[in-house]
């Protein structure tokens, strides 16, 4: 089974290491010049719980590079390289090849769906965490798990042999009928945390210590509960505020700002239009006003443009 | 006639010399120590338009400090230090004490109509501009006017010799029905700008110059128009667009960062209560939905809160 990582970045590499330590056939892609260069020629340096384990030479292309068939394609890019990802690595499917994502935020399946057929979509969603401490060099922490759905679920023998296989390598995936539900789940949070603490200029734990943030997070939230049931998905605001109060404690995510915040401050463009913006979007289709999440998705932009973030 | 500025800094100061300039009777009242025994020891140093005036020996008192009854009363205070200066100042008035208000926001009339009566109001707005270098010290540039009311319109004869008088100083009142009109007009402005120049984190060019700046802005003021006109306003939402069109340039008012904007960079409590929190109160009180305003007004809480701004 020839694996391919669309994106071998902080998860990419992190996932892609352990398959192809666990004798899977990996091959990486990815669009950073300095990243490829360096794993080509020195191995991918893995560091885990700060423990050196070494280079690992999986083989790694810029997308113009490659070529052949690949069975699974991992797509692991910022939510707005998916679509310029795909286009550049899909003349290495074939008719069955699936495409696993389990990108943060809302709006994937449709830009996949454009790409293969329903039943070789796998869409979830992960509580892994990793980085990179430069190119080539994986610095990750921790463990975590997936969960993953079959969009249309004809077929499900090789999707669950692909799970098995993965979990040998310790992904921990659980197939499970209610991925939409927690991708909702975990949007909804990032709806809340990561525009609220770029808007205000804080981390989670300060959003917390603010006595009405609950009005703030209920703002978006009834918003994003509204469209999310307008999609058919049963979006259980209750979860998500739990969720998010329980990333105040410093001891948990608490002292942690949002991806969002440190794209915005790093001059990069945010993934607003895959949470708010994408809320706002399903709104107008389903005639939910959505004012809040129009609004906030509107301060960001602004705030991309004016810092000039690309 | 005796005439008290409640506040004597950077607008109360300009006008209060302007008045005592022509001749008037006028008494400074003011909470902050250093200035006030600046302006008792070397008298308030004038400078207009880069030009040294010289220094004027204005009397001034903390409010503890002073006795007497008086004809006029001026507030220049922030929004929030309204009430507690007029309590603090209240034993100055007789019964035909007129009090002056011609501060940014909403929903002083109410605060004032705790202390004197609806005829001697006179609420309105103002385009003159003012600075302080420093305690003691009055930096102000240009000219500007004044729109003002009185807001039960019984014997007007006071108001309008009142006037008068004022506009012998310079003031350039004008007595004008519409009023209401435009400190709504001036609100909404604030509403916009202050706010998401706040929270944007940029200057009032550099708000305009984002492409979809006029949806930001609409979001807000159609929620102040739907109030202001269920609060029997004539709020003309297209004139406040056009106003804030206006700001844009740099060669008006584009490199500026509104009040707000500096009040919360300076550590100090914001007037966001007074602007789009008064939509979202008044809003609730007329069943008018103001999820945008609610949510920018706790937004901005939150941010004074999280800076420890006092």
């Amino acid at each position: 089974m020839k694996i391919l990582f669309a994106g071998a970045g902080a998860l990419g590499s992190r996932f892609g290491y352990m398959l192809f330590k666990n004798n899977e056939d990996v091959t990486f892609v990815d669009t950073w010049g300095e990243h490829v260069e360096k794993i080509r020629n020195k191995g991918l340096k893995v560091i885990i719980d700060e423990v050196d384990l070494g280079n690992f030479y999986i083989p790694i292309y810029k997308p113009e590079q490659i070529s052949g068939k690949y069975d699974v394609i991992f797509v692991a890019t910022k939510s707005m390289q998916l679509r310029p990802m795909l286009e550049s690595v899909k003349h290495l499917f074939h008719e069955d090849t699936k495409i696993i994502c389990i990108l943060n935020g809302l709006g994937h399946v449709e830009t996949l769906k454009d790409y293969v057929k329903e039943e070789n979509i796998l869409i979830g969603v992960t509580v892994w965490t990793s980085g990179l401490g430069g190119p080539g060099i994986l610095e990750a922490h921790g463990t975590g798990k997936i969960e993953l759905k079959q969009v249309k679920e004809i077929n499900l023998d090789r999707t669950l042999s692909l799970v098995e296989r993965f979990n040998d390598a310790g992904l921990n995936i659980r197939y499970s009928e209610n991925a939409f539900q927690s991708i909702w789940h975990k949007a909804g949070l990032n709806c809340v945390l990561n525009t609220y603490c770029t808007l205000i200029d804080c981390n989670i734990n300060q959003y917390g210590s603010f006595e009405k943030n609950l009005e703030l997070t209920r703002a978006v939230l009834n918003e994003v509960t509204a469209v999310g049931r307008a999609e058919g998905i049963d979006v259980k605001q209750e979860i998500i505020e739990n969720n998010i109060k329980n990333c105040f404690p410093l001891e948990t995510a608490g002292a942690h700002y949002p991806s969002l915040y440190q794209d915005m401050k790093n001059g990069r463009l945010t993934e607003i239009d895959y949470l708010n913006g994408e809320v706002s979007r399903l709104g107008k289709i389903h005639n939910i006003p959505t004012p809040v999440c129009d609004v906030i998705t509107l301060m960001i932009h602004s705030k991309e443009f004016i810092n000039n973030n690309k």
